[in-house]
């Protein structure tokens, strides 16, 4: 391939497939298999566009969906670590940030500038954007693992009030889905699936 | 779960999971299971966002990813056909159709209105937005079977003469994607890899 432009966005296509080989804690609705990160982007990128009414702050969706079909794509370098387990992953925030300038880094600089920009303005949460985008991504295990018989909450044990707890910031960005955050893990509770 | 707005479109959403158990003929670059059209719905969707300049008529970018991420959706009921055994599959489009209208139904009316005519609007082909995200999601098997060594091409025998044919509309939505298809299947070709 030679250094053209179209031919560095071809090879960012090609790098990035490997998401697809990314594994998450969460397994799909009545699988067995655990679900990899490319197909939790679709899902969330669906969702944001079916539950964009709820946002809190007015928000310019096509900006949402970019941020959410990009927001994983250092894991290609870096792979997923369980939501539960990030306080406690060294260095987990450098070694993304350094995964996300090099795999955006393959695309034209300017586009590769703006991808970056983008992923940066997700995990800091301060736009009405971002905020919303997160709350979206939290729902994702919510609607996932309801579905699923308790899923990764009842293999891995976690409590009602510690699920509540690290997924709080999604009132930041739709209340409307908290609130159904919290009636979820009701629901989860009664049925044993949350301690 | 009552009748209500936000249950309906988590039941959408729980529902449409099981398009993560949809496989589809193209093996993930270096894997050796197939891929599911979730994961190819994220991909092809990035690749809309990546690819946009080439667009050959002025497009609403926001309409064309909405298109990309539910152009699937139909699948969860009916399966994925290979591209290339579709004109032998017997009331396909009726079938898709059928299951469009049960999967979109389940949204909100206005919602799944909204989402029924998109879905249709992708399969005629009859918007710029329609034939620019037609022209994508022609160019994914190329860049992930170039990516793997032939991958689908090689397994099946495909010729480069039918591959060009039955992609030949990527065209109409992108004129450069389409030279970069034909480079693509020049270099196959030349591997090997396309008879």
């Amino acid at each position: 391939m030679s250094g053209n432009r179209i031919d560095q966005q071809r090879r960012f296509i090609v790098e990035t497939d490997e998401l697809k080989n990314v594994s998450r804690r969460t397994r799909p609705i009545g699988q067995e298999r655990r679900e990899n990160s490319a197909e939790h982007s679709w899902q969330v990128a669906l969702s944001a566009l079916v539950f964009s009414e709820y946002a809190n702050e007015e928000i310019d969706l096509l900006r949402v969906i970019k941020m959410l079909l990009i927001h994983d794509i250092p894991e290609v370098d870096v792979g997923d670590v369980f939501h539960y387990d990030k306080d406690s992953t060294a260095d987990l925030a450098s070694r993304e940030a350094a995964a996300a300038e090099r795999l955006f880094g393959l695309l034209p600089a300017d586009q590769g500038e703006d991808f970056l920009a983008l992923w940066h303005e997700f995990e800091k949460r301060q736009t009405p954007e971002a905020r919303y985008a997160a709350a979206v991504d939290r729902l994702m295990a919510f609607l996932v693992n309801s579905g699923n018989a308790g899923g990764t909450w009842r293999e891995y044990r976690l409590a009602a009030s510690k699920v509540l707890e690290k997924n709080s910031h999604a009132a930041d960005g739709a209340k409307p889905l908290w609130i159904l955050i919290e009636r979820i893990v009701g629901e989860a509770r009664k049925d044993g699936h949350l301690t």
